[in-house]
């Protein structure tokens, strides 16, 4: 039996294309004493594998060329030689971007339960996004009831759950969002208290004034998934001792770096702005999963998937998300 | 009697100069009951009196124009009608830019001692630029010992204290300063491990050379009083999870905010990056002044002074002060 697979065939100078992805079909290993093997049915995609496919200074091991692209899956254990996961478990891991994968049984994947929770939400909400914007918000914003939230990308994966648990919170959730269709879903379906259309507010003055009308006492706590030119109006509409939780720069991800036109924002309103990968705080995982899994099971927490139909589709879906054509979390249909 | 001060007659629109400022010559007003009258001795210069000339959105109420130019200052009081104060008392306050000035003693001068201390030190390393060396680099940045701690301005009021209480913690002292002679007094006279004369490396890639020459095990604390392309390059040599305290931004004091050329360096690097302002954490004063104070007097702690001579001296000191002319902390003898 084979397996497809997608490789990185070779790195991107500036903007990625479909021409840095392989696709390939290759026979199944035998499976190794006290591993499982894994039938993927959802691969994930997430802007932090543009990061993996530069061998620039990172925080992270670059993605190695030639070898099945990383990212996180959900799938059904198929053929077990570990006594501990039966076949016919749902798990999620790391699987890549391929139809089958292995594990160890010894951490590297997890067994879920898809009584509450659909099994495709352990890869957004109930996973790696929806823990990102709770160690993001509730570790590093710490914000308190009345403050002012806000978040970009803020339909995506990461900033919906920011803004919900930030109104769950007794906060004020201000979204920024690429496009009115987004920006009326993070409104009326997440029900933040207010969304700023990026696309409709191009130059400096009008996504400024946009920002006094959509948080009119300020902002106290912002959560960054972008960069370049929301987090420099962001950052001039924060109130002192304001807390910035830096995710991601996904504008700055293809080509040069952008700039952050005035640091001195940070002096002068005693901000604090602090990155993170919440990857490297994984004691918080077993309390945020179960917050958000709760929340998830009670309607209290709404996502909503991009879903791109087959392992081939994966490239283009990918290049998708990183200019924001993707409405939701970003997932690929494998089986 | 009469009173010599200096008032701010207009607000600088780019790089301030002496004409923005006036001496003037006013008669003493009669003691309010309560009050004490105060010779000042020296003068503080520091560059946060440049943010004060503006009236852009500060963290501080702007200078108001036609009124003394605040500062702070140590002196001797010459007449008194508060029982708790004694003519003859050495007092530091922020008498500003003036001969005499009049204090309640409610909170708004402090008697100090100069058996361990001398007077001029109570306005640099045990006032308030040795005070916003503690703060930030104990509280904000919290080196351990063995890391390596950056701070730029390195020969200067609060500099020179960052480098020493560094260096008494364990720590590598690496300092930024700008010419030969700075950076012999910052590794010889004050102890630091190393010292890179930025004039001497005014592009990129020769900056970031001597960077790493200086702090071969990279950078976990730094300590900012600059920004510009010494931030830049600074940012781009620390170690995951360092701390920067964000202390001034004087590079762009005058004219266009100077932008951060590669803030994802935050993420990448999972930094925390905070701006501070010593006056908001009066709570450890006591303590930091403490410290200080016992450091200075067993000569643990060094420092030099840069004394302009007489009050009229005092805009081009200030001026001079602003482009790095002064070497240490830079006072007004007014008596």
């Amino acid at each position: 039996m084979n397996n497809q697979r997608i490789v990185l065939v070779s790195r991107p100078v500036a903007e990625p294309s479909t021409a840095n992805f392989r696709l390939e079909e290759v026979p199944l290993e035998a499976l190794a004493d006290g591993h499982v093997r894994i039938k993927n049915h959802y691969l994930s995609l997430d802007p932090y594998m543009r990061g993996r496919m530069s061998d620039a200074k990172n925080y992270a091991v670059p993605q190695a060329p030639n070898e099945t692209m990383i990212g996180g899956t959900v799938g059904e254990v198929v053929e077990s030689k570990n006594p501990k996961i039966a076949v016919g478990a749902l798990v999620v891991g790391m699987g890549g971007w391929q139809q089958y994968s292995t594990a160890t049984g010894n951490g590297d994947i997890r067994v879920v339960d898809t009584k509450q929770v659909p099994l495709s939400a352990y890869l957004g909400t109930v996973g790696m996004p929806g823990m990102t914007a709770w160690y993001g918000l509730m570790k590093l914003c710490e914000p308190k009831a009345g403050e002012t939230v806000c978040v970009d990308a803020a339909s995506g994966a990461v900033g919906s759950v920011v803004g919900q648990l930030a109104k769950l919170h007794g906060c004020r959730a201000v979204g920024i969002a690429g496009g009115a269709d987004k920006c009326a879903y993070v409104v009326n379906e997440l029900g933040f208290d207010a969304c700023i259309d990026y696309k409709a507010h191009r130059d400096v003055a009008s996504f400024d004034a946009a920002l006094k009308a959509a948080a009119p006492a300020g902002i106290d706590c912002h959560f960054e998934n972008v960069g370049g030119m929301i987090m420099d109006g962001v950052l001039n509409n924060m109130n002192a001792f304001g807390r910035v939780a830096m995710c991601g720069m996904i504008s700055g991800y293809s080509g040069v770096p952008i700039p952050l036109t005035n640091p001195s924002v940070i002096l002068r309103s005693r901000l604090k702005v602090q990155g993170f990968i919440v990857s490297e705080h994984m004691q918080f995982w077993p309390d945020g999963l179960a917050v958000l899994g709760g929340l998830v099971g009670s309607g209290k927490l709404k996502f909503r998937e991009s879903i791109a139909d087959g392992l081939a589709s994966a490239p283009q879906a990918f290049l998708d998300l990183l200019i924001g054509k993707n409405f939701g979390k970003q997932l690929v249909k494998l089986a």
